[in-house]
């Protein structure tokens, strides 16, 4: 049996729920939408957790104000730091707002404009740095050795796990007896937390709640170092990705990776036809606007992915709505 | 003083009451959204009725939906009919399947492909005709005096105006201190049944609303017959409309234009520019899909078409959600 390094600390599903009342007072309670004529087009019940309707657009929030808000005093009067070009920068950036402590968010060149600005507006400090991995570790490294901030990973954190798990946690309390629940995995930080949401929801401790429901995550084909390393048991990096689900890009964190593997069912991919085909579907039925990401679990179900779903109560996280109105996949 | 032809009945306050206990098994309740950083770039504090998530994608549903539940069963048995290459089509095809009753479309045969189908799959009987609006008449005329079905007009009829001022009468029940409410104008059903809405709910008769809300139309400046109809005080057609906002290109119907002179505060003008602005906005900020109609109203806050909004509640109603996706205004 494989070891995991001893500082490796992972979150249970009591960080989750402990996470669910830290986040609160800031995050939204976003709503759950279900669509007849979706339901009537693949013969199942579907819940949708609309983290599109999240603040800054996405379920990154849950995960960075969890960490943020886990902070001693002394600790949060250093402030945040971290690196990124999407919607977590972005989502650290207003968590440190929000408790009125610094933030620094290390931003490569070829970031969009918009992007960085939207950091800016929260009013975090950008630094910009060449689009390179090393480039954006090496400048945060710099960054936190003189501020003594604390760095927040986008996903290989416990913290921002647990974070991520509170979505799931309000959807299966909502919607109690669900046969299965679908989530995208790109880092896992969504994934790994739904799973110990879900695992740790049973009827004795979280009521209304079933300990039946299946956790699938949804991988896209072009992206799949999940889905590989899921097969394969070890943890595999991500080999020139390539996938309109720009969210789900990266490779799969050391933490989420023991997470996924103990408490995930299974891992399914799809097409990046069908990921184009889920996203305008659920625009077209839901009138909601979700990014590529996002779509990727119903993606699943036009693809023929999974098996045995028919009539099926079918949750799925929608993991956000931040996408570029000029350049739509169709 | 002019007369009213006596044949032209009018909706009252009541009878919109009356219509939200009627289509209320049938229609979704929306919801009423806000918007933070819309509420900060504008000074105001702005509540929008989503009637994009109503059945349809469209507030067209609720009128449609009065009419063929206020038939006599003698009258429901023979059915109902219309012409309409847009919304109402489909609302009225799904009203008459929700009766159980026949239900005669007729659709320009240059309407899209996609719509014609629509309507086809709520059940209605779809006629085409030439794309001329004497060609539709006529149709319409000879398919309703073979089968004796009841013509619902989309707009100039009495249950249509109260149907669609249930959206409002919803809204200033959740949101009762108002002090502006902003709706789009075309034919003016949506417009009179909202200032019949707002007109009829008082403290007195419906607990929590308010008497003091204003209630202003806003028009397309390519679109603007509404506008120089009510500032004329004589119903003047529109010429060679041309506008963005397909579902505001109809003139302004004849009881439409009563009720509007009477209980309309005023109505003001958007440009084009302004209105694809503020649709990108909502979908960008609210990460719901609306179409270039509804966002007419919030185009009047871009466009600075109203005074004195600093800091007061604007209610705004979406007026719908189906838009083509591979044609957007950007």
């Amino acid at each position: 049996m494989r070891t995991l390094p001893p500082e490796l600390d992972l979150p249970t599903a009591t960080d989750v729920e402990r996470a669910a009342g830290r986040i609160r007072p800031f995050a939204r309670r976003t709503p759950v939408l279900t669509a007849t004529s979706l339901d009537a087009l693949f013969g199942v019940r579907l819940f949708f957790k609309c983290e599109n309707f999240q603040r800054v657009g996405a379920f990154k929030f849950r995960g960075a104000c969890n960490a943020v808000q886990s902070l001693s005093e002394a600790d949060a009067a250093r402030g945040v730091a971290t690196h990124s070009s999407g919607n977590h920068g972005a989502a650290l950036a207003l968590a440190a707002r929000l408790r009125g402590v610094p933030c620094t968010v290390v931003v490569p060149r070829s970031a969009p404009e918009v992007k960085r600005a939207a950091v800016a507006a929260y009013g975090a400090d950008v630094v910009l740095c060449e689009p390179t991995l090393e480039a954006r570790e090496t400048t945060l490294a710099k960054a936190v050795a003189e501020s003594g901030q604390v760095v927040v990973h986008p996903y290989d954190d416990a913290r921002v796990i647990a974070g991520q798990g509170t979505a799931a946690l309000e959807l299966v309390h909502e919607v109690p007896d669900l046969d299965i629940l679908l989530v995208p995995i790109g880092g896992g930080g969504l994934a790994s937390g739904t799973a110990l949401a879900v695992r740790g929801a049973s009827p004795g401790t979280s009521p209304g709640t079933s300990p039946g429901t299946r956790v699938v995550a949804v991988e896209p084909l072009g992206a799949d170092d999940a889905y590989r390393s899921f097969r394969s048991g070890e943890l595999l990096p991500s080999i020139a990705p390539d996938t309109i689900a720009d969210g789900l890009l990266t490779s799969l964190g050391v933490r989420n990776f023991e997470l996924v593997r103990r408490h995930v069912d299974d891992i399914v991919r799809v097409s990046e036809e069908a990921i184009a085909r889920a996203m305008r579907l659920v625009w077209e039925r839901m009138k909601i606007v979700v990014e590529p990401s996002a779509a990727v679990p119903l993606a699943a179900l036009l693809d023929g992915a999974l098996d045995g779903l028919a009539g099926q109560r079918v949750g799925i996280v929608l993991s956000g709505g931040n996408v570029d109105l000029d350049r739509l996949p169709w």
